[in-house]
């Protein structure tokens, strides 16, 4: 599998670069991009092929904007791989705890760490669009009063030191990052498959539409809404289930989910994490 | 419904301050919070009895941090209102959107004028705690090359102008909020439940779980899943359906779930917003 290139968002050292060469290996060419969008446009125009987006965290939850990003840009899921967030809080070398006035690091870094921030509650706390990119803007503009969260990969590339380690709120701390392409590349036997679709407007959808799951024993792993927009309280559901459209099972499932539902897009059938 | 007291997240004219105006009428008296946890630790000191917080939005979605409040505190939902947003681009009297440079907002507020942000990409994009707070921000620093989104009053109260009005994707943007007590107050005759749980690790047991639901008629409004920390890959799920504890066919079917739970939280009975 060498010598893959793919894309990602943020700074080098940044996590979803971490899950990208574990999925692909360490010799995976790397490219960074500013936002999830400018990921999926990369993939889309084949620059490169393969584009990584972290999907979910176990402690903070679902990344609701790259949900919306599969539902409105023509890609596949290739792959999945899950990596485990080991959260460090880094400084310039030298810089103690107790100097730290204010942390930079990236929205889902920062939600996971609430027990750090209420143990800290006189720390300020600044979004940012990256964690590795957050121990960079330290470190270039020598701040000796705030700190970074980020990865140990990026404090060393920094020259930065970690005054904490592992300030996550559990140790069972893990993403799951996503292989998007518009090629049909496969990365060994497909036995998981994403969906989104819409129900149609009658009584007991959902319970409906999980059935034909159910009915099938094709086992559930994931349901996530998102709103419909344009339509008040009205909701898309993006499901995983066990399986691959290449089964009879899974095929049949979304002919009668098609009965129900306004609309289904298959996002992809591939290997799941293990 | 009149002189009740409030508190809410933001400063004054906020969304949530004119929410709770819709909902108890003008003479609530409302007292700004800084955070939503504020909201809650608040409302459980009885000082004041009642809170509101956002729940989700038709165009941006959940505001997860406020479920993962409800399930973590000691509080019950007494009633919810639904709140048209209309956001504007604020800024100085005399200030054109040419002189724009960065624009200042509450991230749920950002999320919902995505279309705003493509047309004009070389705009910051700031994210603050607060929609009208931004206002107060920009007015007090006297930026000329900043504008804010917020609320038409905000603007007003200010002394700010607004340059683009409706700025929103769609105008069918919408924020349901819910007020919450740890008293059981009434304002009408419950006919909206919501509740969380954790399935069993069973197979089908989501299925299962919304099959209660359906099998008394019980219509489904909403379901919301969220990680369980601390167990990877595993959920908790709120569900909002049609009735109230009050009815024998909702204390069945929340009897028939607790065979199929871990836990269960009925996290209040309330008259459904109009």
């Amino acid at each position: 599998m060498s010598h893959y290139e793919i894309c990602f968002q943020g700074e080098h050292y940044a996590f979803s670069e971490l899950a990208a060469k574990k999925f692909l290996g360490e010799s995976a060419i790397c490219h960074p991009r500013e936002t999830f969008e400018q990921v999926f446009q990369s993939v889309k125009a084949k620059n490169p092929i393969l584009g990584i987006v972290p999907i979910e965290n176990t402690l903070s939850g679902s990344i609701h904007q790259n949900y919306d990003l599969l539902l409105e840009n023509s890609v596949r899921i290739v792959g999945e791989v899950n990596l485990r967030i080991e959260l460090h809080l880094i400084a310039a070398p030298g810089v103690t705890l107790s100097q730290i006035k204010s942390v930079y690091s990236h929205p889902a870094a920062i939600g996971q760490c609430r027990n750090f921030w209420k143990r800290y509650p006189h720390i300020e706390i600044v979004p940012t669009y990256d964690t590795a990119g957050s121990v960079r803007l330290i470190a270039e503009r020598g701040l000796i009063d705030a700190a970074a969260i980020a990865s140990q990969q990026a404090a060393n590339d920094y020259g930065m030191s970690i005054i904490l380690s592992e300030i996550e709120d559990y140790p069972e701390n893990y993403t799951r990052f996503l292989i998007i392409s518009t090629e049909d590349i496969h990365f060994g036997t497909p036995n998981k498959t994403s969906i989104v679709f819409a129900t149609r407007h009658i009584p007991g959808a959902l319970f409906k539409s999980l059935s034909v799951f159910f009915l099938r024993d094709l086992n559930l792993l994931k349901i996530e809404s998102r709103p419909l927009r344009g339509k008040p309280w009205q909701y898309i559901f993006y499901l995983d289930f066990e399986g691959s459209m290449a089964q009879q099972s899974c095929q049949n499932a979304l002919r009668h989910l098609e009965e129900i539902t306004e609309f289904i897009k298959v996002l992809g059938s591939y290997p799941a994490a293990t």
